[in-house]
């Protein structure tokens, strides 16, 4: 199959000037759901797919597929899938999002204008809000797809204007109708760009994910008590911002000694709040937020167990009330072994070098894996910048991680596979 | 001499209905420079030493002092004087400043009932804005008048509400054209609470100030790498946060090792910036400020060295960017001997306890001490509770130190050594 370096290139550069920012260097550009930024993009997106002859259908939060049906194929028949998103960051970069999706139609594309029968349709997706940039929660429009979260409530959420997604949504025309269901889809690939360095450093073309890593997000209280700070002698204090410096050494120094065995397993103490934080006030609390990720989830629990344990010996031995609280606890995604099977294949074909790794950053997919098969593939990223002006990817490593995308989504819709 | 307890503490209680909180327990005031309530406490007061036979003068700063000329004591001789101050920081108690002032006609009174012959004028002041509740500059009055700070930049200080200095005493109709000049004092006394509960766990009835401890105030600045929590792995990162840690537990740990040879040595990390703070991105620079304390200036310049030499080591091993500024360095005073002399033989002639002792705390006999001999002396604070509607000194204990107080003035008063 035979990507078209130029047509990729010219729908993700087209899509880059909506929302375009006036940068000295790199290409920038802001997209939130429902500004006028984010209209143009959806547009474009939807004049781009009918102009490949696929059938377009919007979804009440806004998400957008189009369905290509080969020749002789059932429509009915399950779909395999592809896409990513079109919103971006504040001051976010051009490939993040939009590279999946017109990598997704440019390999529509590509089978269309290869010598081969695909079995099943083809479906390019875009979700709504992946980067919960206006609405505070990332891929939302998946969650609402996938039936994690309910749509109802999300329409109702407000943006710091005080406008609900649905007020956004009705306000560009992207409130549709119809069904986006991936319950229903036979398989689903994203391709993403890697927003680190593993694939620049190995000299890789293409990444193969293996697995998402899960976040679990905990709260750790530390009370002490608030006194003057000439009055209090030093051996009458009880420091909430000292037990707690302690406790953020020890989430450095655990999550290091459990990555020697996961590699993949992090832990950070991004957030602190301190009370009062008067400069001549010895500290009374202090909250620490930590953000915890690996690709298992029993790791996750074992840093989250070790953190707790070593909170009460601080508590403990420095007099200080801790609570501990671990609010949030979404598990790791796994790729089918399918889909990465399929994309190990299709670099072969290609002659990519292919490297398999895991994802630190979420993605839709980790929705669209708890409802049917996935897999993830990454494009190198320059110097892993993203979220930035800077964010980049060469336009020949653009081609190739699209023609692997093709590739593997030709032989899964060609393969009978269930 | 005989000090009547309950002239003293109607005149405390008089003064706490001005600005008087409706707490449930205790007696809370707030008294900001410049309000109803410092003009009303401001007039009982001058009312008071006119009642006493002071005749009363006002300063362009608002400081205001009364003077008694004993019969047959040149007016031009060098005068006694004590005081303190009416101003309350927000929602504070009803004995921080008001006991030395009132404490302070107490002894007048108390001297002039007596059959004993002063050989000098006695003087008592109340300086302004001594908490920095409204311009937040604390001993503004006493600075001023010792000839610290100039009056033209004080007078032109805004609060939060966009008045001056001179706008605010202004609208009271304190801004007076005479002059206060503690270089013309023969001695200086202030008498207050302890603020802590050296005094209270040691049964003493009143406390004999050696020393105020000098302030120093450092700013330490850590610069790491800001990274996505997820992505970058746990032997990648420059947290800046997990250095600041390390230092903030080593400010604990010098100045707690420094605190065994000396004892009013104390530093504190009160407050700490972080940014971006934020759950899910490894902090990339953080701020924390010090606040540095001893009786001893050698002391303070030993702590900031050790401080500023450990935060290198932690630098380059974290391989961090670090500055470290000292931005304030007051040093500590030191009482006149003749002073805290005469407060012993007081205390022993009135059979009172004392206890020497430091004051961790700043007070307007800091900027005295610069200009004139001065001592300071602390009445018991029940628990040590300042700055707070709980705040309480037993009636009993009031007088005791007020006796003594009396006791110490008229001593200095009537002996000739200068």
């Amino acid at each position: 199959m035979e990507i078209v370096r130029e047509r990729l290139r010219e729908d993700i550069l087209e899509t880059a000037a909506f929302g375009k920012l006036g940068v000295e260097t790199g290409h920038g550009r802001t997209v939130l759901t429902g500004s006028e930024a984010d209209q143009a993009a959806r547009e474009y997106f939807v004049e781009r797919l009918e102009s490949a002859g696929l059938t377009v259908r919007i979804d009440p939060v806004g998400n957008i597929a189009g369905r290509w049906v080969p020749d002789g194929v059932d429509p009915d028949v399950e779909p395999v899938a592809m896409g990513s998103h079109l919103d971006s960051v504040p001051q976010g970069g051009i490939f993040d999002g939009p590279l999946g999706v017109y990598g997704a139609l440019e390999a529509v594309r590509a089978v269309q204008d290869a010598d081969i029968t695909p079995e099943r349709p083809l479906e390019v997706v875009s979700f709504t809000e992946e980067e919960g940039g206006r609405f505070g929660i990332g891929t939302l429009g998946s969650s609402v797809a996938t039936g994690s979260r309910p749509l109802e409530d999300v329409l109702e959420l407000e943006d710091d204007e005080g406008w609900t997604l649905a007020d956004r949504l009705s306000s560009i025309d992207f409130d549709g109708d119809e069904t986006i269901d991936p319950t229903g889809w036979n398989a689903w690939l994203e391709l993403h760009i890697e927003q680190a360095t593993r694939l620049e450093s190995t000299g890789s073309d293409v990444g193969i994910v293996d697995s998402i890593t899960g976040i679990t997000n905990c709260s750790a209280d530390v009370r002490g008590e608030a006194d003057h700070a000439g009055a209090t002698p030093m051996d009458d204090r009880t420091d909430a911002l000292v037990a707690a410096a302690e406790f953020v050494q020890a989430v450095e120094e655990i999550a290091s000694d459990i990555a020697t065995e996961h590699p993949a397993a992090v832990a950070t103490v991004g957030r602190q709040t301190i009370e009062p934080n008067v400069r001549n006030i010895v500290p009374g609390r202090v909250n620490v937020e930590l953000d915890i990720r690996d690709v298992e989830h029993e790791t996750m629990d074992a840093l989250v167990d070790r953190f707790r344990q070593r909170l009460e010996r601080i508590a403990e031995r420095r007099s200080v009330e801790t609570t501990f609280d671990r609010f949030r606890d979404d598990p790791p995604s796994h790729m089918s072994d399918r889909c990465t099977t399929a994309a190990v294949d299709a670099a072969d074909r290609c002659g990519a070098t292919a490297k398999r790794l895991h994802s630190a950053a979420m993605h839709d997919t980790a929705n669209v894996s708890d409802v049917t098969d996935a897999g993830l593939l990454f494009a190198p990223s320059k110097d892993g910048v993203s979220h930035n002006p800077k964010e980049w990817t060469d336009w020949d490593d653009c081609a190739t991680a699209t023609r692997v995308l093709a590739e593997t989504a030709a032989q899964l819709a060609t393969s009978s596979a269930e």
